[in-house]
């Protein structure tokens, strides 16, 4: 549900996270804490932030504590960055802010030549808050669970190491979808939608949709096609014995964890979703034609 | 929603819809008669059904008439039967249960052979009632409504006659989505999902999705992929002027209009949805298996 | 094949094909003439193109007199223009040379801005020459050629007027290939798979390829997908018989002939290929990342 | 190309190779060995088809020297076990004939049922022999070659081991294609068109044409498509230097090699094809309708 409020200063306490490794990121950082420090706003950092920036610059904190400490939680850096502290922060359920460096991305579509004015418009209260769907994956081994991982983008279970397709069986509620071969398949939240699950050839999902899709990577059976479900749904995909069977599970393309046949991985909607703050006048179809490059001819 | 019910004599007048042209219908007609009448219930007939069957064999009313004097319509035919029923008696809000002749069908899938069991059980009150979404378009021209028409399946803006592409502007909601080139753009239900949809590229959405796809026909930029949004939005297809433009709207590939330049087609979630009757045992993950011949492999 | 030849004054009598209703193409004609006869180049004139110039600027010929009595066709348009210039010089077998007017072409690839510098290098027998395949379809009736055409990127069968499927069976080399219920088929040639086909999800073909592609266009059947075979096989397809095929076969987007069922479009390699000029650095992949913007990201 | 022989008596010496693992194999195994000898022919095995008969059936070699010493190959198994065989017999340039067990193979299309009768017909020298290209790939590290295979059906250069893409660099005869940032990238024969590049999205190509199919897997750019080329190219793919790049090559889905930051992949067509001995009556379209159930409806 997009919710355009008009609440000045209710963002008191702000946490900063940050990207490693780019002389970019120091700058904005730093930019940003003299600003938010400019605002008389109470600012707190997680380490990753903390080590591009003078000693003694604010309080440091693990992230989750930091989510657990703040009003609002700035990402410095990219989508991919975005992704790593949605995670983290999820079950604080503290709002997400992204200042994307380099290219405007799907969820951190502040740039830093536009921080300021943003930040002015957004900390006086006038900006869009956007609920987004995480899913919570679990992966039971003989009745156990042996692993367990959130995701604001994508439950991805794929083969791994070799070039041969892996069977899986998909159970939606309980009810036996389909059994297919494939490389592997692509669980998604609509904000996943425009990410590997577009790759795969997967629809594009509008933010608000209650929905998950499932998208199969390389199909073995040229009839499968990309579903989409309600959000309420558990699915269940189990790895069906097979010789040469080496598959893994990975949320966000970033956390791994290695399957054995017969392991069951059960995925549904996170009770809690993410909040997302965006400028006021956020337009999702306007972000969908920029990075599409819809209507532009050559 | 899936709803379970066990309400025994809620149907006790039933409206039947036939389809022309095939002994089949005539011989499944009279039997599902002669079975109703057994059963002492009072049968009512629209035209096409009367046509088929012995004069006097039970009252004759139009379509409309018949699903406001009715509990329950059963439609012998197929999905186009179905989808042509549907549109008829969607004002009225009366359910509708589909006995398919030859081929399982998405919607009409009780079979000939099956038909007495299935009533049965179904007369019982052991049933699956489901509601499926249906879509109204209207077209406007020079502000002024000149056709508007319920869909079931789909909405469909398209060229016609010639072998050039149009240009389209889609908007949802007020807001510009974007602007296509392309032969045109299906907007389709859950239900029209696994048709035409289908044969364009877009994904299977399950029918208790609260959503709408959009779906490009043989896009001209490379980039244009299906989106799928909520359903109550509402979607404003644009023709743009072009001096060879010759473009229709069509709803459920049975109802046809042609459109002028700058014509407006403006889609909204119709405010009834169609009741869907299936035996108690009805599984739509089970249909598409068979449909798609999921599973198999030569 | 590509062949760069060095042969300077091989080129001495031009003839100029022009596009309709753009005043951009008045001026570039008359620089195109003004820089020929510089040259010294003898200079002959289509119906279109003397119609954008003064009277008496040079002499004027139908098309197809006109591939007869010149060395080189120079096409001032796009690719459309292209594409019936084309079809209409093809049996004289004299090469063709685009310049286009807006956006770069796949087959007119020689701006304005640049036409004197490239012309001077081309005139001087600098530039590569390359064989490009045309198609020849005919429409058989009862046994009887009820129409012809010549093709440089497509022959589509496709249906007419309504949003009904047709039902195709293709035959190659008179084997059956299938029977397909779709939107229709596009046959293509390596200079087609840019354009219509790729629209319908078929593969780039090399230009210098000697292959065709079968596109099914919104096939009805899931597992159906493009084809490529050899350009010695004859196709054949059959329009089958039902009650509401309406049916028309086009040729380059722009010759229509309606269809009747049970009427055989067969199609082959026409005999003699088309001979397209363009300069010596011409760069296919090139001209392919530019058009789909191959490696830009927003 | 397809040649109708009519040469009896020219299969004199016969090699046998089989599949692991399967007692179907052992059964038809025996039964041919006898038939052969029936027919007083040579027989020489493989270890992998002497492991499943008794000692002192018929002499065993290694499947190079089989080759070379042979006049006809006989291949026991599904399509895997003959893409393996046909790497090992390759260079000999001896025949190769498929006997199925199970489903039918695009490759392997004799079944045990029917081996008597269509070895009767094959061996009295009725039979169609069919010529299918091979690739050829080196990996080359600093100049050096430190791999190489060749590929009957497809060489894959692909992600290894984590969920994030890879961007690799494709050159055709020396000229730049695109750089892409996918999965990976499928390049293809005609013969592996039906296998792993089909479920990434790519054309079927006709066993006879002269091409290469280009296919990215899971690409990031959404107007990245399928691209084919003719076969006399040479195909280099450089892997581009990333933090966190993991890939390795692929030939048959059967021989992996890992790669590291810029080593360059170079594909070339193998000088020697593949001779495949099909029944007098093979029809490939025929194997392409029974294989994806084409014309079938539910």
């Amino acid at each position: 549900m997009l919710l355009s409020a008009t609440m000045k200063d209710i963002f008191k306490r702000i946490g900063i996270i940050g990207k490693f490794g780019d002389p970019n990121v120091a700058d904005t950082l730093a930019a940003l804490v003299d600003y938010l420090k400019r605002r008389r706003l109470e600012v707190l950092l997680d380490t990753s932030a903390a080590e591009r920036l003078p000693p003694d610059t604010a309080e440091v904190l693990e992230r989750q504590a930091l989510a657990e400490a703040v009003d609002l939680v700035i990402v410095v850096g990219g989508d991919g960055t975005l992704l790593n502290a949605a995670r983290s922060v999820a079950d604080a359920g503290v709002p997400l802010l992204g200042i994307n460096l380099g290219r405007l991305g799907f969820l951190a579509d502040v740039s830093p030549e536009q921080m300021t004015p943003e930040l002015d418009r957004i900390l006086d209260g006038n900006f869009t808050a956007e609920d987004r769907t995480l899913l919570h994956a679990r992966v039971l081994r003989g009745g156990q669970v042996v692993a367990e991982s959130d995701a604001l983008n994508d439950v991805v279970v794929h083969k791994w190491d070799i070039a041969r397709m892996i069977e899986l069986e998909v159970h939606i509620d309980g009810r036996l979808l389909h059994t297919q071969r494939s490389d592997g398949i692509i669980v998604s939240t609509p904000t996943g939608s425009t990410a590997y699950a577009l790759s795969g050839g997967g629809p594009i999902l509008h933010p608000t949709l209650n929905a998950i899709g499932l998208v199969p990577i390389c199909p073995h059976t040229l009839n499968n096609r990309p579903i989409v479900i309600g959000d309420t749904a558990e699915i269940e995909i189990v790895l069906r014995n097979g010789a040469y069977t080496q598959a893994q599970i990975t949320c966000d393309g970033q956390i791994n964890f290695g399957l054995l046949p017969e392991d069951r991985v059960r995925i549904r909607r996170k009770g809690k979703p993410l909040k997302l703050i965006h400028p006021p006048d956020y337009d999702y179809f306007g972000i969908l034609r920029a990075k599409f490059r819809w209507g532009e001819q050559a």
